[in-house]
């Protein structure tokens, strides 16, 4: 495939954003955006043609009454988004503005190894671009759960994820599929797809926290996600909040031994099987939704709403905690918003509220003053969006 | 003075800061340099010579052997640095490549409030310009200790100046001088003094942390520092460190109540005075270097240097608090380099020992894999250097 030709001028990158994000766009009002002469403009849109990027749109009338032709990205353009996370991936298509065409989810055990993985992650691939009649991609875009060197496209030290240490996602997925792939961390890439269409749209700074099986963060400074030196940055499961128990990293009372959704699940199914909570006891004994004995924030949200006292300050001791750590990193960051996602979030408004509170009193007053807590909008689906997003923003970069 | 009309060109302000920072350039040079034609360039260079900010400067020979005539900033162009602090303030004047050329420090109390404090500031302004042979200024940079609305030139809220709220410290000074002016944080500043002269030389991504009366930090990122929504960012002396005492926040336990110079002269003179520690009495007794019967962080450091056991553990301990919360930080931000300054800071290797220690066990290992942990190498002069270029970077900003 062409698509990947690269150098892009400048004034390309800037045209095939603005044709992503905006739709088809009349010549006329390329030349004003973009600052170019109509004749360099036109022979970039050759340019971009010629590679399959671009195409012709129609005719638009401008507010001058003057007819001028308008230029889109090309409609057939697909890309694909890649969401790995620790017990499943999830696979989907978007098209050329980003809009998701079909999207499919399937338990994974991430320790497999990479080679099984990706075996796994080709399948659901092939199968979603058959399905949506897509011949082949722009760009693919993947998360994976642990840090990433960005620019090399690997897994750096991952903590949960034996055997893929600076395995060559990049390269070889592209090396399979004849296209730019792009590697990122979850968090980030679901903080990147809760920027383009959910509760942070068009949000420059903000903090995306997700509270899943483990707890991570990523740091949205200047409209980009923040990676760190060695990828990772946002890196807060490990922040000492407690004085035990002892965490898989060495130390002892890291955030996320104390309120990730493992500690979450521990700590309720102790509350059942001692008896100090019947709702819960009810739930484990009955078995939970997920129907494997194991309980959930799921659960544990329900018992806490049914005012089960012990489930309800299961989940306020949590909030405090995380609301601990997120007020230092409040004062730290000052940013525009704090957005809680991933599967703890399901304990909903009880755990919200406790963390507001926590921001709240703990944090200085200028940081707070307007500064909404909110919960992820997109919740299971901002991470394959925001793979699609920095898919297309690389593909798109400026050389 | 014009120095000031803008907007710029980017490529004005491209030429600009390459002239600030590599000094006398060749035409030839500047056309690779800044891909523009031979007589675009002129042009810019015309425009920049009107108003006062470029001149010729001689001929160079280049590497083909063909002589080209040499542009540099006009060597009369003056800025001046302010530093003001709790309670002293120092100034400054440097040349066009930010060499200082003169600077004093005098006592000043900040809660005199602005107009007094202002007029100190212009006292001694006339009189670093007297005396350097200055008739006028190209900008002015200004760093008071306290949150700042970067973009609007004025204190916002700051805890420790009272009467500053809001008042209009840039467009006042701008005013008396006739120039452009920034005002910043005075942590913003030393962070970007360090950046230009010190230690951090170049680095984009670091962590500056000073430990003086107060603590407060700046992330630089992407070589800038990273200001937050409301100009607070950096603000981790209200961290929560331990339960107590009572911090004039409201809350208990912060950082700087447990950790600052104030707080550390409190314990060592209650250590002095309760026999505790025989060396930091002695100082008690016999005048600490300052002559005021206060111990500061100078005495706690050469007593620890005599062995004092008291004053070790003294120093140790509030190694131990500071680097917890760097631990944190480090994990959410990944930086490369780790810069501690502040007068606190002259407690020396004890302490830095103390904090890498802290850092280096409960950090991550990816983040802490190839992270220095540094004392500042400018000190006292970092923050009016650091104005300097704030002024500079301002003056020479594309429109």
């Amino acid at each position: 495939m062409a698509f990947g030709v690269r150098p892009r001028t400048p004034v390309q990158a800037a045209l095939l954003r603005m044709l992503r994000d905006e739709g088809p766009v009349s010549r006329a009002a390329l030349v004003d955006a973009l600052g170019v002469g109509r004749a360099r403009l036109a022979v970039e849109i050759d340019a971009l043609g010629a590679v399959g990027l671009v195409e012709d749109s129609g005719v638009s009338v401008s507010r001058g009454g003057r007819p001028s032709p308008q230029v889109a990205l090309r409609s057939g353009l697909r890309f694909a988004g890649v969401d790995l996370g620790a017990t499943s991936v999830t696979v989907a298509v978007g098209d050329s503005r980003l809009e998701v065409l079909e999207v499919v989810e399937e338990p994974c055990d991430v320790r497999e190894g990479p080679v099984p993985v990706l075996g796994r992650v080709d399948d659901l691939l092939r199968k979603v671009l058959a399905s949506t009649g897509t011949p082949d991609l722009a760009a693919i875009g993947m998360g994976v759960p642990g840090p990433v060197s960005f620019r090399e496209g690997v897994p750096v030290s991952p903590p949960i994820m034996p055997g893929w240490n600076r395995y060559p996602v990049r390269d070889e997925l592209a090396r399979r599929h004849g296209c730019a792939v792009t590697v990122d961390n979850d968090v980030n890439i679901m903080a990147t797809g809760e920027r383009w269409g959910g509760v942070a749209k068009g949000m420059d700074d903000f903090l995306f926290v997700k509270v899943g099986t483990g707890i991570g963060s990523a740091a949205v400074i200047g409209g980009h996600v923040y990676r760190g030196a060695a990828g990772s940055a946002g890196d807060i499961g490990h922040i000492k909040v407690a004085d035990g128990p002892t965490c898989g990293c060495g130390n002892d009372g890291c955030l996320e031994m104390v309120f990730g959704g493992a500690a979450l699940s521990r700590d309720a199914t102790a509350l059942a099987r001692s008896g100090e909570s019947a709702a819960l006891a009810a739930r484990l004994v009955g078995g939970s939704p997920a129907g494997d004995g194991v309980l959930t924030a799921l659960d544990v949200g329900a018992a806490a709403q049914e005012g089960d006292a012990a489930a309800i300050a299961l989940v306020k001791a949590g909030g405090r905690l995380l609301g601990g750590v997120l007020a230092d990193l409040v004062n730290f960051m000052n940013p525009t918003l704090v957005v809680i996602a991933g599967g703890v979030a399901r304990l909903g408004h009880p755990l919200l509220a406790e963390i507001r509170q926590t921001v709240y009193r703990q944090s200085t007053p200028l940081a707070t003053s307007n500064l909404p807590i909110v919960l992820s909008e997109l919740g299971d689906t901002a991470g394959v969006l925001g793979a699609l997003v920095t898919a297309s923003d690389e593909l798109f970069a400026p050389a």
